[in-house]
């Protein structure tokens, strides 16, 4: 008999470094960090390799591997709570475009939108920008955001560090709606290091309406890029109706939720990092703290993978067909994470090819768990890799990232279930049995 | 010039049947029947086929065919406000069960759970189901909801047919949760003069557990199907915490939106029907009446249809290589119904095949709306049929359904367009600027 890992793991040393996996497969890598008090038994307090501390539940079943002590002294982390305004690293905030609506203006020929590609015409709409402090604009892009693509993530996020490298306190990504989700998500597990804010912002209606959000949610951005002592990537957009209150959503857990409403973005599984209201800026959630850089794109991603969602009658023919040519496949099932059992034989095949598959779930909220039903168990012995409460938007872009990072299997797989980006939430009073 | 079609509309007859066509491409058939008095201007109020009332905004641009007087009176229809129990057609209610965690329990081997196969085991968990009436067991399936398919909605909707035309009341299908909307979709576009409620019904916690949700969602959905003024489909299910209050969705309109949560099921883009809470029944919206029958099947399906969910690196051609095969396609767009612009090729080579691609949102709330933005014009130029603010899932449904009933594209898509279970919701208030 194997003895509780908990009583091992609770008279380690501070500092020494440990990798834990759970029983559900997932795997944390970090450096022992005193417990809060409020911690209660069991539960180990790891600083990540991302700065991050994060609270592990040592289960009886986990597994784990001592690493030996840490050489050189993790960067702090702060937690919850009002944010001091952090000491700026430079004055000015750089704000790069890469189009949508909130680069855009109406086509009075054909009574549409279209993203505008003058600079200038970007300060004509936003005189207020520059109200408390520079800012210095870095045109990147000028498309609408569904025509951008993975590799544009890795060229946006060169000029991020490029601009953190000149000195810019913050960063501001104006970018449209559309596939913003997307795009933050994939900086996410970019960018590494960053020293200030990366804030991603887009607007759902044209500056030429009376109801735009685009002047607000700017200004709302530019704000938490220059105060908030934070060092990853989040989305600001409206939280609700007024237009003096905006949601901190981090970058791995937002969606776009309606297609036009101002408050369209959500975090999902839980509420956003925080909010900036009255001009009041406020982090309720444990956050990245600022690293002492430099920044870098810890790239390249690998475009070859995809994301399916699974239907009633998609047959196990197309879907195979769909993940021939990919190295990794995010699937999108239904409930905890089920395709139908006629698709295990292709993805078992698949798998041992060295592919990829991955599991999320369609609901959006809650999670991928493959221990409550047969055909969860079923997927699970075939190789599928469950992401537990990962948006699949966010697992498809960890994905690309992963494969970028290794050619195999096992090390991809062990990547995608380990924390990177605070990604996974833990909220474990959200995985209610069936 | 041609003249303002509401001029002539508004003084045709009661009785007249009329086509509008809206300058979206949307189709409306229906008998002209009086007004509301807060209907105002412009609004034409027509009874469909299917016998609801729906109130249609004449613009100027519209379109519009006289059909001629109805010869038979419309059944009658409903409107809000509390329900009064119906005169039974029948003194039972038919229970239809295709497996799923409404009909399992914990496999005590694996831990896990299994759909049970004995029409025996359902009754011992569920003595207090016959409590207000006689209730008839009727195997149908005995799969996981994964693993149904929709020629297996058609089965199901003879079973249906079957029980009403032995007298049934109403029929409550236990279904599991994973794919119940789909299915909920596919009924209502599938069965036609429904005689009673159509109620699908699931749980979220196996009957082992102390939180199950079984006994109660089953014994509310037994009561809407014994009680409610209703010919339609619909999904009883939680709406809160709470064992005492379950929400009433219409089957086109609902979406699990979480993977474990008791109310996972929510009514998108706006509230339910209503609700039955402490024994009372209410629906809050216009309903279809129950109609004199018989119940029939209005199938066939076409299978030969996908849905497919874009994000940011889906190639043209792999999109083009999942449609290839099909007869229609639906595309879970970005925002208002976006694709990559480097998709319309494809698109509109398929399209010129005969191929149905219809478009909706991922955003899952708000609209697909062609005409805010320059790609969404594309789109719509390149033949793509925007759907409104159906769901992905309902769409696809509808698509199965409308592919069956005609071989001829142009055919399917005013099908596509027409509102036929009331899933169109016409929230015009919600379908703002950008």
């Amino acid at each position: 008999m194997h003895s509780d890992p908990w009583e091992v793991l609770r008279s380690l040393p501070m500092g020494e470094r440990v990798e834990i996996t759970a029983p559900s497969g997932r795997i944390w890598t970090g450096t022992i960090v005193p417990r809060h008090e409020l911690s209660g038994a069991r539960i180990l307090v790891l600083k990540l390799e991302t700065g991050y501390n994060i609270g592990v539940r040592i289960e009886p079943e986990a597994r784990y591997r001592r690493l030996g002590p840490l050489h050189s002294p993790a960067p702090g982390s702060s937690s919850g709570g009002p944010v001091p305004d952090a000491p700026p690293s430079g004055s000015w905030v750089a704000l790069l475009t890469t189009g949508g609506t909130i680069a855009s203006r109406v086509d009075y020929e054909t009574g549409g939108v279209r993203p505008v590609k003058e600079e200038r015409e970007i300060l004509e709409f936003y005189p207020e920008m520059e109200a408390t402090g520079p800012v210095h604009i870095i045109p990147v892009f000028d498309r609408l955001s569904e025509d951008l693509v993975p590799d544009d993530w890795v060229v946006l996020g060169e000029k991020i560090v490029d601009a953190f490298r000149a000195g810019a306190r913050g960063a501001v990504v104006a970018h449209g709606t559309d596939t913003l989700g997307f795009t933050a998500a994939g900086l996410s597990f970019l960018l590494a290091d960053l020293p200030g804010p990366v804030v991603l912002v887009g607007a759902q209606r044209s500056p030429d309406r009376p109801s735009s959000d685009g002047a607000p949610n700017l200004q709302a951005a530019v704000e938490v890029a220059r105060r908030a002592a934070l060092g990853e990537v989040v989305v600001v957009m409206h939280a609700g109706p007024s237009d003096d209150r905006f949601a901190i959503h981090r970058g791995t857990w937002v969606r776009k939720m309606h297609s036009s409403r101002r408050d369209a973005f959500r975090s999902r599984n839980g509420p956003p990092l925080g909010y900036l209201e009255g001009g009041d800026l406020r982090l309720d959630l444990e956050v990245r703290p600022p690293s002492k850089g430099p920044a870098r794109v810890d790239g390249p991603l690998d475009g070859r993978a995809g994301l399916l969602w699974f239907y009633p009658g998609l047959s196990p023919q197309k879907a195979a067909q769909f993940a021939h040519d990919l190295r990794g496949i995010v699937l999108a099932g239904t409930g905890l994470g089920h395709v139908a059992s006629s698709h295990v034989p292709w993805i078992r095949e698949a798998v041992g090819r060295g592919v990829v598959v991955a599991m999320t779930t369609q609901c959006l909220e809650g999670m991928a768990d493959p221990y409550v039903y047969a055909t969860g168990r079923e997927l699970a012995q075939a190789g599928v890799v469950y992401l537990g409460d990962l948006l699949p938007e966010t697992a498809y872009a960890k994905l690309l990232w992963a494969l970028g990072r290794s050619s195999h299997r096992a090390e991809v797989e062990r990547l995608l279930l380990t924390d990177r980006a605070h990604e996974f939430q833990l909220r474990h009073q959200d995985r209610e049995a069936p």
